[in-house]
């Protein structure tokens, strides 16, 4: 495909932001991954929420909120639809009332994806959504990840024998073989906790967790080296979930816990990680029924388009340094 | 018991409303309905909702805005406290991850208020928990049913086979003799619908629905005149879902449909049941997310409370007139 | 003086309504009450307020929401300015940490105003802030009062022995010999109370109450005819607590009650007093901190209008008849 | 076209309301009216907006909520994607900085709709929109008018010279006889005015003007008839200002004016139009900047399913009778 | 006792966080402070504040959030309720409409639970509370005080005469040998002042004032070493003023300014406080009406959380490292 | 002029700072800039907007915060009003139709300012309203820039050919030679752009551009030592853009973009500004209607105070080290 052929999105200098439909970064809707090098994916299921639910509005407001962003990024010059092809594939298919079904739903959808040789970059949903992408994209081999969240989701279960929550996923997944957890990183845990060895099982596995106190004693960009040096060598999955991010910059989510990373941290890096092999990324736990004025989908777009940067980044001309 | 002893919510001319944990109309927390007259109980369960979920949270909001409810009612002049015994016996158990699960634990749980040969007042969660308590209360014979609503909440199933929604708790009621259908009356109804005949099968049945058009034209009293004809003779059930409200004055709802009751002019209808053998009653639907101020929640504190002076005016001498 | 002496609002055909610093009704600012023959004042106090406090900022957000009020009535053909010099006169000095503090500088605030020989419409501020204005208005012999409230506030005392508090004003000024019991009409009254004789006082002193399901079933229209008959003869006080509206449409009150008036209704009912001679009147408990959009203060500020057209309709030529 | 071609909503039973990129009534989005019967359309212009802009905004957000709207009208059975052909064609071209500009290019858009013999249902967008849209429907012969406001927009012009605003556009239109004005009826106006003789000029071209007072004192059905004997005669265009419903039930727009409809009142208003020769109609005035909780959008969306029912109820089999 | 004799909060993974009336950490509600550790309290009282009121309503709403808080401290291990005894006693009595009358209930309420050789935990209500419940504590000798705010709260008077004010109640603690001015400090001060010595007098008196221009230049590491030096040798107090965190997270308060601490900070400060001699602490000024989606009383409970690991981690095993 | 004879703002001790109309920082409002030091000025204007619209309401919601403002700083210690003589001199007349019309009538508005000798610290309005001021003020010779700001403001038109709007006043004023480009410095810059290089036009005139990535990198001290070093020889403009600030502390703005300078940063940056000649000065894009409880307008006046001390600074005893 030339630039030409490449799905664009609407030019704001001649359409207005705030006009039409809103897909995903204004780009194109199209019905399959086919042809693209990168999926814009909905994942509309918040059914494994332990509290307050919501998640399941996230996909429609990212959209929303996407229309503020523009096609080129400051600070890496990066320009995504000048480099691969991507669009709006629209939202998995899910069932409200079945856990299991969902992730079966879920999982068959990303295969295709998979299939068609396009990345996925979904947003969630809650957590739980991870665990059938994972399945779609890693049933062959276990992967690694990059993991912002305040919380570990490497519980057992919940209310009675409840294995399939957003506060399970990534157990499940090392379970099923899916991430290698020595390739494991999980960045800005935080929050009270229901026990005092939650955490424990995650290392015992050889997952890494740097606390949000880790964060501030080591600086962002440290913290990046070890998350490189850990899960950098090999295909990689990026993980993030909103609440990683300060509930005053990210209020629309499920489970806040103050003291989180601010957008700023976050940004700076999910760039470090320009360059390695990423198959796959979610933004997840945007919650729209708590968010206030738009600012946590708008949050959860950013970072869509932070992800989108660092995949459209490995082909073609290398980005610019940081500014 | 004398009025001494029965419970007796905070004196607001000692301790101010704004200040105390709150429970329901700022009565005792108990640990059962042993010795009530009437519950008052929250059931935190929206796993029947099939597209906005919140009302999990309506419990505990409600509790909160009936704090600004005093002890007598200005128009009947009944004060429940002084003639039967009343308290907050907290929640239901429930289960967010399974529907089944929860209607069992529900239903236990009225099970031991009927055993207890108390009345329950309940708050929701989504109309599926009718269900429950109907199956706990009604499973001896069918009762009647006077259900205020936007919706029948009589269809079959919805995402393939899912029997057990918000939108189907009437028919399994029916199919399951807990609900007399020709002993039933539902109000308010309005909004688009799924299909030209969904209302066809609750008729068939021997159900009656009162539009909210049918309400307009021949008014409030003369659709309550048909409600206790067709619902009044033996014991009934009076369903509140907020949503029958317009919303405007209930915004906090899942499936808002404008054009709906007034709050007065549900206020005059509930009054009309005076003296009816109300065997429980529900207010579901309070979805704190989507609430404004918290609107909703007063709503559905005081039509608690409008429901508890009808239970309560069957005991002692007449309520007054309505002014 | 002539119309062009008169002090007239900003010209929203030349001066945007968004624009300038906010005064009622974009009138000029002045120092007194010298000159004019209605002052619009505002009297930001609500430390008579038993729960939930916020009505001292109303002044301050009716002035805001008046930018929107147009210089002529649409249905009485009433132009105030083109018939009386009405300015804003700023507001009546208070002191938060003292209630018979502000009491006495409101009513020497309200005496000058007398002096002057204007009349005051206030906006609140609390309901307690009428018993002043009535000292300084109605020391001489007792007025008539049309007041719409959905509280009567004729207790006696609060929290112990706290006599001046918003829920007293009209029994303290009862006492004080300010109001003829005989001649004052509540309208709009609703809502649980404290206790079934919380309204027995007020009517012993002959006073009448029209409760929000008399206004219902009688209509807008006779419940007027009645308060002309009773109130009408001689110089009157109409009292305008924004909770007697519906809290859909003045979600902005510290003790909102469902069930209320609408603001149609209550437009209504206010124009009925056209030719009535009114010495003064307020709109109290718009409490923005609880408002939503702005929608409390525009109601309190359309109200405001009304009631200056009907002082300002007594003069020149009579009003055209409701459209 | 059989049913099967038709274009069809996503189905609810299927995949839930709140996933997918939000369309007009969840229909296909389609690139022009070519083969439509009706097109639904945004029209997102509000620079003629003399006071709060925000409408611009409109059209996404009415996109929004429409998602709650299901496929058959509850009072008419009527299911209009079973009789006509409708689809989302997007969005009108606007250019914020060129108000004459902006004229011309909603006046194209909506010229090729014409062409393609579909009728237009638009959602604003500021009211000035409705000019243009009269100019590409109107100009061979002057259409009649039913008109929901709370302002009679038949200004002259504001700020010096500007002859092109909200406030203005169905003065242009009679002067361009686009609109017969013996054939036009406003309904529901009501507010202050800027002058006495606001209205004058339109009546003097012989259009009719109900107040809220009027609606009031005849009622809706009355209304209705005389709208009917006025407008109903030949081709007219419908235009709903969602100003014209009370701001507590549309709180989103940016000159809210108190005392309104209901929307029961309007849906009943609208619905009497059934059988009428409608040759266009518009939804305007949605800012959501203002709106709370998406409510006014909702209303915006259900009024915009009336409207298209009412088109869709003269194709095929009679509409039921009014429930 | 042991362990399973504590008070224990319910358990979140048997009953969902949204289940259940909300007390504070969702203990027990208990009558007294006997046989507890930590009475954790509220203290409903605004009547001190001088601007914009709400802080009555703190402790309900705290208790809400409170339900987000888990077990055990993240980063330190602790599990308070695994080493003390601490429950939930309610809110201490309070009169809106008397300060000094407030100040004597209080009062009377801190020394019951100093009594029981408990140590109370208190949520405001404004900063005025704060003298009481020293006035209970810290008779019998002055205390060291670690001060988290914005303002320093040493002024003398307001509105006239008025020596009780939120503005004032550090100075007369002093005043009254409460607090050791040696000992005392106060950390996050800025935003304008009435007066340029206004915290001239607190240094005089040998108070130590750490703008929040000293915390970001030398750090939060290095402030609370000097803390530690300043007020660390005996018992001390620690008052935690919820604004000094910055107005975006936690806006809900009365007299926000901008540029404060985060949140991350402030935890960070509070931990460094482990194994000193608290004997009571409170978190104040915390104002829902002025509250985003609760963001604020989030703040406030996980500020409780954080104190209430203090004060436990004292007993048995030290806690962890901070990770 | 002695101190008595400056204006002052209401004393808050004595009238409470909810009381009274909002003026800027509850100063006098006066007719002219006429014996003035410094004029305080709103310019409500947003016809440049691309996206957004709302910073019309800007000066009035700037107004109503500021009234949060006391009289000294608490860093510096300068009391503008002891030193200078500064008013609120009221709103630049503008007009929502024309933006070359309003341009004209901006830059007259504060000629007059400038020809009474005093400086103008305005409150917009977008970013436009920067040009017609400089046209105003540097019409002689080009002055220096400090300019904080998301974006460069530097492109050239939009939507065709326009040439005027919120996103092109600098690329304006330095062809209009009003800005010397190698005087000029733009700091905070972000958010993705719309091309690649968006920024080189200003790069090759000499601008300087400080991303935020180069503040985060270098510090707030070094970047202002850098634009001091720019800017500061010789008389300069201050440029204060409020979406500079990170959306979770200024969301009230129409093109919010995430990651962005803190108030503490931008509040600290702005004081290192002390001494040196600024000739005017501005705050701008504050959009109420998308505001959060006012939040970012206490920002924008915030600001407002730190830009008036710095003027107020280079008068008289030079200002205290800060602290």
């Amino acid at each position: 495909m030339t630039v030409h052929e490449r799905p664009q999105p609407v030019d704001a200098s001649v359409v207005p932001r705030f006009a039409g439909a809103a897909t995903f970064m204004r780009l194109p809707s199209v019905a399959s991954a086919e042809g693209l090098d990168v999926a814009l994916v909905g994942v509309p299921f918040d059914g494994g929420t332990t509290n307050r639910a919501g998640a399941r509005q996230g996909p429609r407001e990212v959209r929303n909120q996407s229309t503020l962003i523009r096609r080129t990024h400051h600070a890496t010059g990066v320009s995504p639809y000048d480099r691969i092809a991507v669009a709006d594939i629209g939202d998995a298919p899910t069932n409200p009332f079945s856990i299991e079904g969902s992730l079966d739903l879920i999982e068959e959808f990303f295969k295709d994806i998979k299939m068609a040789d396009a990345k996925p970059i979904a947003v969630g949903g809650d957590h739980l959504i991870t665990l059938p992408i994972l399945r779609a994209l890693a049933r062959d081999r276990p992967v690694g990840l990059v993991h912002f969240d305040a919380h570990s989701d490497t519980n057992d279960r919940y209310f009675g024998n409840n294995r399939y929550t957003h506060g399970t996923p990534f157990r499940r997944a090392i379970e099923e073989k899916l991430l290698d957890p020595r390739r494991m990183i999980q960045i800005g845990i935080r929050g009270s906790t229901y026990d005092r060895d939650e955490h424990r099982w995650a290392r015992e596995q050889g997952g890494a967790i740097r606390y949000i106190e880790d964060v501030a004693r080591q600086g962002p960009e440290a913290t990046m080296d070890e998350a490189i040096a850990i899960a950098g060598a090999g295909p990689l999955y990026v993980s993030f979930d909103v609440d990683s991010i300060d509930p005053s910059m990210a209020p629309g989510t499920g489970t806040p816990e103050i003291g989180g990373l601010t957008t700023r941290e976050a940004q700076f890096m999910l760039r470090r990680l320009q360059g390695l092999e990423i198959i796959g990324a979610d933004v997840v736990e945007v919650a729209p029924p708590y968010d206030l004025g738009g600012m946590t989908a708008l949050v959860g777009a950013t970072m869509m388009f932070e992800l989108l940067c660092l995949i459209a980044g490995r082909i073609g001309d290398p980005p610019a340094n940081q500014v």
